[in-house]
């Protein structure tokens, strides 16, 4: 499986991945989940992906394929498109085209589930920051005031930090370690969410990302957090009545 | 959906279930998932339902009949056999029996999903206390000094909490706390589990009940436990570097 989280406040957006992917238990591999599209300055465009990994992959190299095309136009070309909600509708046709025509050569061998889903999230200039989850059918949902989190994969485990401390007026640096910690409580309950960690900080109106952070499985900084707040929570139990 | 957790620590069990049923979010009803068999001294059971509203109800039926059946042997009654493990047998025989019975009638119209799962837990004289999770199709777990807690239905978004607080050397009053923590957790961040609570505690070798209670929504105690911890995580978030 898969986590992956977006965050959207006023001061920008924080993106995490993990990057295990398995077919079975047995059979562990690292892949990145998280795509990165920008041309500094003008626009920039994440991509984290949950699910078939052939799928996934599948989209990902149209999506390169359309970025590097010479002869893109706007509506060809998620990259080109004038908005970033037309970016999003290109590639959600995207991935309803790949997940059928996967689907339909597995439902010939009897296999399932090649599904995918992912979350887009970034800015072009002179538009404002949005943040999209879109569903294996290609349609999608936006991140708002209300709901400035996004979760794909296995999402459960890490979302009662987010209920309680996200709101659209959290600053991007509590974002930053909201979303570690979300990430930090999903790696200790489910081994099929595993390091490193990928992490893209876009601060609003840079339309670049502004930061971004492989984390390595034993990185002292995530380490001591992840201790810390261990330690905070046990403290916390101990202390209530 | 449902969420049930059992704690089962060096001094006792404890046991914690919600009482919300749907079928479809627009049918919303409250029905007990806690079912308690006891002879106060010599054998106390408690089993807690998640799954299929009609299997889970059917097996609980049989059950009583069972308890109050004035023939019942060691062999036909999970009340009257000689270990814990054995009654865990009969019960799980049962749930697998009413479980292919009702999907069979459903797969007829093309229905699906009639699954249910238990825990089942407590201690008959001479015996230790012991905690099971059944399985749909019968099948058991039993929880050891190592895993000392079990859960079904919705069981994700409270097991960080128990994965950090819980050995079998917990105090039971700990372990009450952490169920109840635990349970927050999971109402907060998921609809289909609701209020009004019930937890049964089972002290070791008492062989009863050793306390009982229904915790209704607005519950003063649980509600000031429950804002206790977000303000204890929310200020233990702000104080992380």
């Amino acid at each position: 499986m898969t986590y992956c989280v977006g965050l959207m406040v006023d001061e920008g957006i924080v993106l995490l991945s993990d990057t295990r992917t398995n077919a079975g238990l047995d059979n562990i591999s690292t892949y990145k989940k998280m795509f990165i599209f920008e041309e500094p300055g003008e626009r920039v465009i994440v991509v984290l992906t949950a699910g078939s990994l052939s799928t996934t992959q599948t989209v990902i190299g149209k999506l390169e394929e359309a970025y590097h095309d010479p002869d893109a136009t706007p509506q060809s070309s998620f990259m080109h498109a004038a908005t970033l909600l037309q970016s999003v509708e290109i590639i959600g046709n995207m991935l309803s085209e790949v997940t059928i025509e996967i689907s339909e050569k597995l439902n010939r061998m009897q296999q399932g589930g090649a599904t995918a889903s992912f979350i887009v999230a970034g800015q072009r200039k002179g538009g404002v920051p949005k943040m999209f989850l879109i569903y294996p059918e290609g349609n999608f949902i936006e991140a708002t005031n209300d709901t400035p989190f996004l979760q794909i994969g296995e999402h459960k485990y890490g979302k009662p930090i987010l209920d309680r401390v996200i709101e659209a007026s959290t600053t991007l640096d509590d974002a930053r370690k909201a979303a570690l910690l979300s990430m930090d409580s999903t790696l200790r309950s489910n081994l099929s969410v595993g390091m490193p960690l990928d992490m893209a900080i876009i601060k609003k109106d840079d339309c670049k990302i502004s930061s971004l952070q492989r984390i390595e499985a034993g990185d002292p900084v995530f380490s001591a957090m992840s201790e810390a707040w261990s330690i905070a929570l046990r403290d916390s139990f101990k202390a209530m009545k």
